[in-house]
């Protein structure tokens, strides 16, 4: 495996050049964020990722942690003390309040610290990832009480959080859950039932974890509209903030994973010893779906994150190997020797796909985190909402398109390595075993889909996507007028953004009169956006660098090979999106596979 | 893991349908072959891999073959009398010529032979199918007393065979190899030399391993042009067909792998005790290259039937998980009940993918398997040159396009189960594992495309590929006749035509006079010519199968559903394709991962 180079330039462009640094800081809290800041901040971090984290990803993924015969877990050697080193060097609190021992950075500058956590060992950063998760909660929602006894302790990451959802029965369907919370009367509940797939439901980094459950009260209403929210942490805690008695929170079994060996996933029993864990309700009972919507559209958009970063991690290795590595002869190479295989156009057709669509992959993710954070703290009320807006539709896109992509490019970074990328030791395999999860949890890309066409595309009426592609216009206009170089990306972007147009129109029309049909187009639909705003972002750098000499110059080679190679996909999936659904239901179900 | 059932109506349907028996029975050693001598064949050769093999699929997986400390290999547990039996039912000989102890059967016939044992167990399945490489390479270029000593062992499968080309300098660059082959007074050679990526390169199997190795003889020209053949037996053979003393091939060591953990991938040492290991000259020095090629090309095929292999297994085990698994309300169902998930547009869209695209594989495969046939043994010369040519074109896409299909099909089923797909004990991922080696062996994809796009396409100017499109535009004035409910087909069918035609003219000429561009659009070439054919397969397939009932019914729901879904994106890497080279050498090795 190679060494992690943060990809530092290209975050830090994004950050700049795409993201709007300066409305940003026309945010109070964020007035003193400037390109300098930032740059010195992700430096220092990409460096202890390389250093410390980095290293882990290996023994994390051959040994994995293990489950003991007395239920605890050890996690890979070296996880703990990296773990206590980021804790120290205040990484994971660097987008949070100050109020609450944060650093005080924008959400999307954390989001590039996340990106290269996640790049240097993706097992390991899913435990800060569902504590970030944890953290938005008790923020959003939680007492003051609550916030007091758990929040700086999350913050920080001295102690841990999960997200307890599912289970067996209850997986995308979380409305059918049916773990107990039974009210006490200290205002207390006691919670009994098993979870499973909870990621980081239990581990030795940590004294305590704080795991968020959702259970339903005696007698609520049935399905998501009957479900509430608690805080059960492994451990109580005193009221002098001192860990006191274990809660009856048991780690039963961990699975056997395909990837991200190094992340526990749990099936976790609560009360399985007694009258039930002790939990504390967060905010009003039968709110907890909303309380966990809230939170879940950020899970969403790190999961997406978790794309881009597979998807780089596996280009700079794909990349590394493809200079060392020696065989054939490209065309004009001198006849006695044998050419790098980056000289071959096979070869560099792989690596331009990889590096194009992890930029783009980038691109679109900085702006939906840019969103997020003028939506939660812009002082304009309007800002606020139609920010909100602009997140909740790159939300879906972000994941699904995100985590698709992830996947694809991590398989290129495979066959570029030839007969040594199917060799485990190599490392190439494992980006695309770890990144094969992401489509699959917080809401699977099915799910994802049809919240973009069905909750999303329809918001006012579509005026909320037509004025997203309202600036992708803007885009194609300036292009037209610019150097001969990027002009020949206004044809294909606007032949792609008016194939969407087509797309959401008819979506639009099948959603009121047959949602099945809308249904059976949501997939090819979400990759449609997704294909076109990558090309759109990649358009925009590449204007913004022009003049910037060799930077500027392949911005512009990237955003031209994008155009050419992934836009004009778009259309093609036009005709998947506009299908219908009569041709799905022809066959029946026991005839599909008889 | 579900049961495996073979799928033999489709398979039946392919060659009885879609291939020309009638015309395959004009060849005199199979005119007995009629449609129901094929059902009771492959229904009884189905029976034997449904109970035999496919159990030991999971154990193959999980345990793998293992190198002992005494450097011997240990193959999984039922792997050795499996084995064994597989030989005394005699499928692995059916389709080889009776001379030989074969069956008799036709090549294609013995394709689905294989498609049903690899689907069983694809690890397993790799020792008959490079087994089979030798037996064609000693059929056509081996002396009679080579034939005489090896055919029939090998045939039967009483010994297996192997492909002995890589080595660590000289992968997809063959003729870089230098392993060396010294000639003797009694006409033998000496062979010295450590090959890698040895599949199958030793086991505990059988009691001998005939290695076909590639050398050089001392002062071979340079290059492909100085390569030679050699029968390398692990033991050596005495004049009465007995085992006889080692002839020190040795084992070095195993690859430890992403998928196919049954199959030992072999480092194998020649010669490394003494004066290096007995080896027999096959045919004449310096020919060893065109001898592998008669032989590769139908081992490209059999790589390329990996793919619809997994792609069909994966298809089979989603479609009965979504049958089970409940979740959620499909729209329509009853209030108080949630419904399985094959009803939810989007999973069945996810299943009519991979059900498509699995028959759209096995039609196109098949008519390769038939054109070999035709090539190999119709007494028509000019039928035989005609049946090379088309064989010759359709390999690379099957491989190629074939194998990254069986990748992206798997993928979909894991997708299916949810989380469940990521636990490796629900089996889903083991086919995505195992599929991913067979877009990089047997020469990678991007090989394949080269071959395609550089010697295949310039055939006779381009009039071979121009008379496959005259076939299938001959379908597309069938289906404009036919049926309402099938000339929806015949607009995308003729779009993806017109499509793939723009694309050869261009790389045609560009073969010619910018070489480097074609190579750049080899790959996007190769998928839009695979994704045409299987729409054109599924198409002639469909109005083969009109008026049959349901049969029909689901044949015409299929083509329909590739047709509206996967042939639009046929025009969609027109662009792609077309794109020539200058973007992707516009930013220098050093720049790409800085």
């Amino acid at each position: 495996m190679s060494d992690y180079r943060p990809p530092l330039a290209d975050i830090s462009f994004a950050l700049t050049d795409l993201v709007d640094l300066e409305r940003l800081r026309t945010i109070d809290e964020y007035a003193h964020i400037d390109a300098d800041l930032l740059d010195s901040v992700l430096s220092e971090a990409g460096r202890f990722m390389a250093e410390v984290i980095a290293p882990l990803c290996r023994i994390g993924d051959s040994v994995g942690t293990i489950r003991n015969e007395d239920g605890t877990l050890t996690t890979p050697d070296g996880y703990k003390e990296a773990y206590a080193m980021l804790v120290e060097a205040g990484w994971l609190a660097a987008a949070f309040p100050e109020q609450w021992g944060g650093g005080g950075l924008p959400y999307v500058a954390g989001m590039a610290i996340q990106e290269m956590l996640t790049q240097s060992d993706m097992a390991f950063s899913l435990c800060p990832m569902l504590t970030y998760a944890a953290d938005e909660l008790l923020i959003e929602h939680g007492t003051e009480e609550q916030q007091g006894t758990y929040l700086e302790k999350l913050v920080t990451g001295e102690w841990t959080g999960t997200m307890v959802l599912t289970e067996a029965q209850a997986g995308s369907d979380v409305g059918a859950l049916t773990t107990k919370a039974v009210p006490q009367d200290d205002g207390t509940y006691r919670i009994t039932g098993t979870k499973i797939f909870i990621t980081w439901g239990d581990h030795d980094l940590t004294d305590n974890i704080i795991h968020m459950v959702l259970a339903r009260t005696p007698d609520s209403p049935p399905g998501t509209r009957g479900i509430s929210c608690f805080i059960v942490p492994k451990f109580l805690v005193e009221s002098d903030g001192s860990i006191g008695a274990a809660n009856d929170v048991t780690c039963v079994s961990i699975e056997h994973k395909l990837g991200i060996h190094g992340s526990p996933t749990c099936v976790l029993s609560f009360g399985d010893a007694g009258e039930g864990s002790v939990g504390y309700l967060v905010g009003e009972e039968n709110q907890g779906m909303r309380y966990m919507f809230t939170m879940m559209n950020n899970a969403r958009l790190q999961v997406g994150l978790e794309g881009l970063a597979m998807a780089q991690r596996s280009y700079q290795q794909a990349v590394e190997y493809a200079i060392e590595r020696t065989q054939g002869r490209a065309i004009g190479a001198p006849k006695t020797e044998s050419s790098p295989i980056v000289d071959h156009p096979d070869v560099r057709r792989m690596l331009m796909q990889m590096r194009a669509n992890s930029e783009a992959m980038r691109g679109v993710m900085y702006l939906n985190g840019e969103a997020i954070d003028l939506a939660t703290s812009h002082p304009d009320e309007n800002v606020r909402e139609q920010a909100s807006e602009r997140a909740s539709i790159l939300t879906p896109i972000s994941k699904a398109w995100g985590t698709d992509l992830g996947v694809e490019i991590a398989s290129l970074g495979i066959q570029v390595h030839g007969g040594m990328g199917y060799v485990e030791e190599t490392g190439a395999a494992q980006w695309w075993r770890d990144a094969r999860i992401a489509p699959i949890y917080e809401g699977t890309n099915g799910i994802q889909a049809q919240d973009l066409a069905m909750r999303k595309l329809p918001l006012r009426g579509g005026e909320a996507v037509a004025e997203l592609l309202a600036e992708v216009r803007s885009t194609i206009t300036d292009l037209e007028s610019a150097d001969s170089d990027l002009a020949v990306i206004a044809g294909p972007l606007a032949d792609a953004t008016d194939a969407l147009d087509e797309a959401g129109a008819w979506l639009l029309a099948c959603m009121r009169e047959s949602p099945n049909d809308g249904l059976a187009g949501a997939t090819p639909y979400t990759t449609m956006f997704g294909t076109l705003l990558g090309g759109w972002v990649l358009a925009r750098g590449a204007l913004a660098a022009a003049g910037t000499g060799d930077f500027g110059t392949a911005k512009a080679a990237t955003a031209r090979f994008y155009a050419a190679n992934m836009l004009p996909t778009v259309r093609g999936l036009l005709s998947a999106t506009t299908a219908g659904a009569a041709d799905l239901f022809v066959i029946g179900p026991d005839a599909l596979a008889p």
